[in-house]
């Protein structure tokens, strides 16, 4: 069991927006430069808590990229952090230089990785992923460390039968699947090497079920999937109250723009349907036209992701919803999210890091339902055990770390 | 104790729009002309607990306004339902006219009653009252009644201490007290005749202890104030998830446009004032400022209600939060709420008056905090008895009712 | 030359949406029932002009379409207008029944056509047509009439060199070539029988040029393409004030949700190419990144428009503009346009009846450029002879007209 | 007559957000830090015009201002330009120190003016305010300056008799006339001294005759009032198109929030009034009910105008258009604009300072109706001298300058 009094090692897979907005922001912070707005566990009351959670002194990061940019370059390239900041955390990140990273240009098309793994099979893949590792914490001097999926969105895979099954995917390594993701080759890592992963991206949506068994067998927490930022986040607050009011809904309809790598990649039919699958499936659980046919039979739901330069990292959603009340009079309700993705996702990572690390340290492994709160497509979700209405998936995070704690907030 | 088996009589302080809907709407449904939308007693599942509720069967309509129209010429009026509709239900509508109504223009100056008591005192339109109530159970043979306090927002007038007991109150009433308002004169007639009170507009914000009191003393159930049905509905799920996620707000910008009778009466400085309290109150609970000043210690709250006759009774609502995130990042959400006022609160008060004849015939009295999912400003608020937030409301609203039905949803 | 004191035919090709609410508005307008708001030719100050365009009594409508509802079924299945309307126009409209339309379902793949010509080249579909045209006007007892092209959106196919002149449209026609959609067999039909034409749809766009020249050749007027009525009739009075305005555009992203036949067939990608190629060319002409490098150099332009059932004919757009003005600084314009399709497509086309049928009279012919107001992609605009600035538009219109009429407003 | 080869004085009364933006922006186009945006004197076309406009390094700025900032002071107060451009022009900003502003709490309530002229009379005022313009002149070596309102706005007041001829102003000048607000007393001034006024503010909207009248008797050119620059910008652009297509209108609606200075003063409701009347100018006059019964006799305007203090200088406006269509089927327009105030006005400001010098030179007097492309309340505009349609003064900006230069465009 790894010990609390050493530092936390936080290995990211891509170091780009998101990543680098939480390795700056988490050095602000250390020096007052700002405050960690968003992450539950840095503000009271969770952070009165007695849980014994890592603190920000405590974390040491690393990562793979595709790309050879430090985390300065990244960090300035995404244009997250105003320019002043930067120049005052450029010391800290320009030392992070990405490993070399696993690049499949089946699972992302649109982009042409230039810094990475040049070995032959998958197998091998995942033997100099886990050196990577095991090479990171050991110069750092590190027992423990946890892993968070946070690269660019892989290409839509059904799921495939092959890969059901830890051998199954053994041999499929081996045999260079096609089937076989980078995301897989990293979380299969991980698991091998005692690391707990955070799935904050949608990927592999189709592999989540071999994921949550492959950590339950190695006993390593495993969360995910596809962080809830923005539009999804504002969907799993709205929909559910709509529902309490018993308000029928007959559409909704979602559209984003947004101008980062993110947005470019997502302009990839096939990447988008790995998002689309993970960003449907909130409203698609609340508003269940079998147990109310009267108010949700006639739901129609279309979501668009639509790269637009000019807006860079600052992503914005517009939704419309159209409901009906008394008698089935019609009634629309228009939201504009004006926000930015990584300042959204930042602190989100962190509370998770933070999070993961503590229920590894408490013996806890496999699918963590209890963080359904962070995501759009919950680990056990689809089994009933995690719901997509927010104020429940608050009220379950609050339940068990106060009972952890040992006292009521 | 009254008797389930018999019709329950539903009176109404105002007979217009909100009302008129109601009404026809009641009818409609039991016609099968249209569906009961929005009302959670009338959906599952809570169509199916075995609470005994009365039926829409068995409701029995009458009320008080300071204008003459019959109920059908006041839907007309109103054009919140539609001309086909009207018409099916013009027989049924046309017979309901109103009582005369307790009219006082101290407190409704935009308006000039016509249909009014002519009573010289306070204290003899409160017997005038009471006599109406009485007529009305023996004429329909009735045991049992509910009164909706749904009549025009009277100017704001602050607590006054001369009315703050019953024993104060009663001589206040005889010395024609210019504190008191039609609405303290119809409570109190309800509390003396038995008679459950539900407040659905933010009249008498300032004698809600009072009435309260009353209520308690008289063993009779109380509740408001202010049915929550648009704009404050969506605050009361908005902010309640930006708080949860530990997001700081700095503004939030809250404007209306509509055009119904409503909105002429709250172009009246003093009537705007009573709304405006009770609008603002879901927002500066929440977003507390001294509990976490990081995160609300800047916070500005403004509320405006305009009318703009074009609209009708399709009231528009436009929100515009100011939220910051990870370093104090900037970001926006605007929501605009193109509603229907009639058709979001008809429902709610079906559910209340069934709700508060359940809850009298079951023995309880005094103010019902856990009715707080339909208010604006619930009883019990302001004593941390009930919270602002809907997911919380609805929890305990369906923990009360489920555990009453002797069995879990 | 047609002769100004008798009955005008109106052959529509296509009987849907916007043509049943022309019919059915014409009808009202005669008898009282509404008034032809948004049509320039009926309203102060052209309408007092002595231009001696025919009467709303003059007009005779038929129509062709590839289903066989009537008019009164066609409309009732648009539900642009409300029932109570609808029931009034009954029997004015269901005495037209269409012809059988031409179909081709490599130009409409969505639909499939079932009240067809089954003529087998199009060759005989154009002689078809043809005959369509003399009967219905020698049965009607018409010395004219104009074609309205408003059916369905075709899919796109690029220039065809082939049929880039008359002798090679002819040849094509009789050789049954796949480069000729229907729009194209009757607008020669109409040529040939000296009717002008209105293209009201996107169709054909790159058959423009022939089309011009036909119309030329039979001094025949015409005029087109794609009303410009919601987001498009914005973006030409919006973008060209901020030119004016001298502030800078780096991007423009249009989405659009409608729930009609039109929103069905442009889910098509095909067919929604054709859309886009007309929707785009109004900025792309406003903001000219060569002439104005500083202001939009870096312009980006996105368009779409989703099938979305909830909402029938009331389509909706949103747009966001990105501008940015003294050194750069950047602003943010969103429009939301809560439209009714329909409802503002058929004065646009009452008026083109009328102002084309008055240009043939008066001896014009081939591309009529003094229209643009009226289109998305006038003819004239790539030549340059027509602006896509609105204001631009109208003042050309004006003037031709009142000086057409001898007298200036 | 002035002479072109020197320097031009822009005497500023106010120094805070339009002025200092406008002041250190023409220092950054100056240095090639940033570009002058949306000032048509500084673009092509017009900037290629043989007018002989002064040039951006001629300009030499001085102002008052009732606060003792200097403009580097003021710029950081304002908060429109940001820190990293701010620095680098603190070097010639720093030195501007305002001269003591005139000052009347009669009229500027909100406001404690603390660095102002004590003379005891209105008169001793004016000659005061003289003084300071013949001393910059003279310190400068200039020959000619122009003059610009832009402080907060005063309170309204009616037009006063005693105050509509030059002779009536003088005396009242001596006897104190409280009818004589500050901005007179400048205009006033310059006239005398021989200096065109424009006017960027909606003050003293009821002695804009007089002001006409002295600008005319002066020789002198005089040109306002209120900029237009966001909400009523697009209003006097969309308003005339929806008039142009015979749209009915029987609402609009417009709210604003804004979190600078010119908010906070204008949240007096006697200064919102000389506001509200300059913003509804523009609709009152395109919708007339008159002229268009049909489709403007029922219009109805509300504007608002909302201190919010989290926005700054970043105003927001969000419109609400009701319009009607077709047999009067209703629709909805929504515009929200992001805009910056000081942005959107600063080159407003350099075009009317450059052009009324530049009509100064050309001997050009009285008030200047060619102007009111750049104003909400046109000189000329209540004589029907001046349109409200952007489109119609734009053409006319544009044919005065091009015939001017000799060429056309």
């Amino acid at each position: 069991m790894p010990r609390k009094n050493e530092k936390l090692g936080v290995l990211t897979v891509g170091m780009g927006a998101v990543t680098t907005t939480l390795m700056g922001g988490v050095h602000a912070v250390r020096n007052g430069w700002g405050k960690p707005i968003g992450a539950l566990t840095q503000m009271k009351p969770f952070s009165e808590l007695p849980l014994g959670l890592a603190e920000l002194d405590d974390l040491v990061f690393a990562g793979w990229d595709i790309f050879p940019d430090n985390a300065y370059e990244a960090a300035q390239k995404a244009a997250v952090l105003d320019e002043t900041l930067l120049k005052k955390m450029k010391p800290s990140l320009v030392s992070h230089k990405p490993m070399n990273g696993v690049y499949d240009p089946a699972y992302l098309p649109s982009l042409k990785g230039t810094h990475i793994k040049r070995e032959k099979s998958k197998w091998a893949l995942l033997q100099a992923v886990r050196n990577d590792i095991r090479t990171f914490l050991r110069k750092n001097k590190l027992s423990r460390a946890v892993l968070v999926l946070s690269h660019s969105v892989e290409s839509y895979r059904p799921q495939n039968r092959a890969l059901s099954t830890f051998d199954g995917f053994m041999r499929a390594l081996k045999k260079n699947h096609p089937g076989i993701p980078p995301s897989m080759i990293y979380s299969a890592a991980a698991f091998l090497e005692c690391v707990p992963v955070i799935n904050a991206t949608p990927n592999n949506w189709g592999g989540m079920d071999l994921l949550s068994d492959m950590s339950a067998m190695s006993n390593i927490p495993f969360v995910g999937c596809d962080l809830k930022t923005g539009q999804t986040f504002l969907k799993s607050v709205i929909a559910p109250a709509l529902r309490k009011r018993c308000l029928g809904v007959s559409g909704w309809f979602s559209t984003n723009i947004l101008g980062n790598r993110d947005g470019f990649v997502l302009d990839d039919p096939q990447a988008f349907r790995s998002k689309e699958r993970s960003k449907k499936a909130v409203l698609n659980d609340i508003f269940n036209p079998k147990e109310m046919p009267d108010l949700y039979g006639q739901f129609h739901h279309k979501v668009e992701i639509n790269y637009y330069p000019p807006r860079g990292d600052n992503k914005e959603g517009w939704d419309n919803i159209d409901l009906f009340g008394w008698l089935g009079y019609p009634m629309q309700i228009k939201v504009n999210f004006l926000c930015r993705d990584s300042i959204l996702a930042a602190p989100l990572v962190l509370d998770l890091v933070l999070l993961m690390d503590w229920a590894h340290r408490n013996g806890r492994s496999g699918p963590q339902d209890w963080l359904g709160f962070y995501f759009k497509s919950p680990v056990g979700s689809s089994t009933g055990k995690s719901s997509h209405d927010l104020s429940d998936q608050y009220a379950r995070l609050e339940k068990l770390l106060t009972s952890s704690a040992g006292k009521l907030l």
